[in-house]
């Protein structure tokens, strides 16, 4: 499989300006903004992983594309695959109903189909958004604006290698993987004051250079501003493995926003528990990506986040398990 | 799998009024109707199929939806799953863009994912209208209502049984199964008059009963009236089994419309060549299906077509091969 030939197929069909080139999370029509995302067992989610879990995590991603544009929740729609015990299949409708209710999205149809028998199971979701005034592109970011993130990077993949090292394993970091949290009243804060913003599914680093290629800059991320969480730190410390660890590790679900330098978010109207922090600055020139720590140049590291799966279209923020160190 | 303890479940779930009870073709937000159809390899086509069919189809499937709600294509999310070599994918996507610039139907966005190897290829699409004025609902029907067809019934499933008989099986049977038309300038022009409209996709008699249950009716299906072509006449006859085979065979995306039983849709502005016959009526009282032929009474059938799948939400409209007669 030539991916890349594939995208680039896909890019020749979908001309049309709502695209926004696939190169956004999201189309943008009349006023709606639409994502789509689909996860395949073994893949996106493990066999053993709660049912409910998966159907959770296949809401808040979808979300977290509509947070990072700033929009309310209008709808979703369901791709339902039927194979084997209807077990798993009620406990997942259970996790969608939790998550499509803890977020104010109605559900409001989709399809179910059988899959042959023994077939992994592919799940699917669109969800529909009221965009407010501007949508905020990945491409609009501008030299000199400050890069912020909302929420922490690193638990998730934490949490995820706690589960490979032991299926069992339970507590926070194992919490965060499985039940992500979109961070839509944040998004709706900052999208009006935003040049660029995005959510950080595949990888900070990875998502960070995207951003900055899509605004025709560089990005700077400064590993030692990096926010992470008491668990994360109690589980695998702050050093810079550490932090790079969390820079690449993806499935985080945060929010990558380049704001002009001179606003401080703090004025904004975001919820009093948001934990926004600045972790660099975009450039106009440069490189894509450089990476520092208190100040000194850090060298990248080889892999940025799970970049084989097309960026077609409107958010692929799902990242495979399967690839993972 | 108990699949009606799912169907619930989901009901259970989308309470919201623009889900229309998941008994509809499409759920309708603001004034867009939306729909979702998810097709699997060794279910709803062939691995031998050629790709650049099965994306004509997916696309097909999806707008007949929006045709039995009257409404024009605004955009549609794609769901791609990758697997194998990437000649199967970019054959695939060539029959998506011819489908989409046949119908004016431009492509937003979507994503694509991995699937494990050996995985059948599991691909969906939403599709976005723009609803006019009215949208029928499957539930409309009154009683006295004429049931009117657009299209021919039966096609599509001789070509299937062509191809099933002899793979490499060609002619207008096989293109028909192949290359469904969604008939959506007939839908547009029948809706703001339609008491209730569907497209015909899982079996004529399956699908009239679902629209006379729906519309709290009985309907009466004359077989001997069943618009049948020449193509479809030559290879199979036109005997009341050859009837019944067509009535049930399902794949059709004919539309299925309840008017007035004064209205002639000859005095509607429908495109010329628009094949709409009366094949029945919707009544007050009885059972919620009867057949006629030549003014006698015909016993139902054991299948009316393809019942097993959900008809959760918003068009089951693709019925799976794998259980075909």
């Amino acid at each position: 499989m030539r991916e890349s030939e594939v995208i680039e197929r896909l890019r020749r069909i979908a001309t049309a300006p709502e695209a926004r080139g696939l190169l956004d999370d999201v189309a943008v029509l009349d006023g709606y903004v639409v994502t789509h995302d689909s996860i395949a067992e073994g893949v996106h989610f493990l066999p053993s992983d709660p049912p409910a879990s998966v159907g959770w995590k296949l809401v808040a991603v979808n979300l977290s594309d509509l947070a990072a544009k700033g929009a309310e929740p209008a709808g979703a729609l369901l791709a339902l695959t039927l194979s084997g015990p209807s077990e798993w299949a009620l406990g997942f409708l259970g996790g969608i109903e939790a998550a499509c209710e803890s977020y104010g999205l109605p559900l409001l149809g989709g399809d179910t189909i059988s899959l042959p028998i023994g077939a992994p199971r592919v799940l699917g979701m669109t969800v529909i958004g009221r965009a407010k005034a501007e949508v905020p592109h990945r491409s609009g970011g501008k030299t000199g604006d400050s890069l912020w993130l909302v929420g922490t990077v690193g638990d998730a993949a934490a949490g995820l290698a706690l589960l490979r090292a032991e299926s069992k394993s339970t507590g926070p970091l194992v919490d965060i993987y499985r039940r992500p949290v979109p961070q839509l009243v944040a998004g709706r804060g900052l999208a009006p004051h935003a040049h660029a913003m995005m959510d950080v599914s595949d990888g900070l680093l990875l998502d960070a250079r995207r951003l900055a290629q899509a605004s025709k800059s560089g990005a700077t991320i400064e590993l030692d501003a990096l926010p992470l969480s008491s668990a994360f730190v109690a589980e695998r410390g702050q050093d810079l493995a550490a932090r790079l660890f969390a820079a690449t590790g993806g499935d985080d679900y945060a929010l990558l926003a380049a704001l002009p330098a001179e606003l401080d978010p703090e004025t904004l109207s975001l919820p009093k528990d948001t934990r926004i922090t600045r972790i660099g600055s975009l450039s106009g020139a440069g490189p894509s990506l450089c990476l520092t720590c208190r100040g000194e140049p850090v060298e990248l590291p080889e892999k940025l986040g799970f970049e084989h799966e097309g960026n077609f279209p409107c958010g692929l923020s799902t990242s495979p398990m399967a690839d993972r160190p």
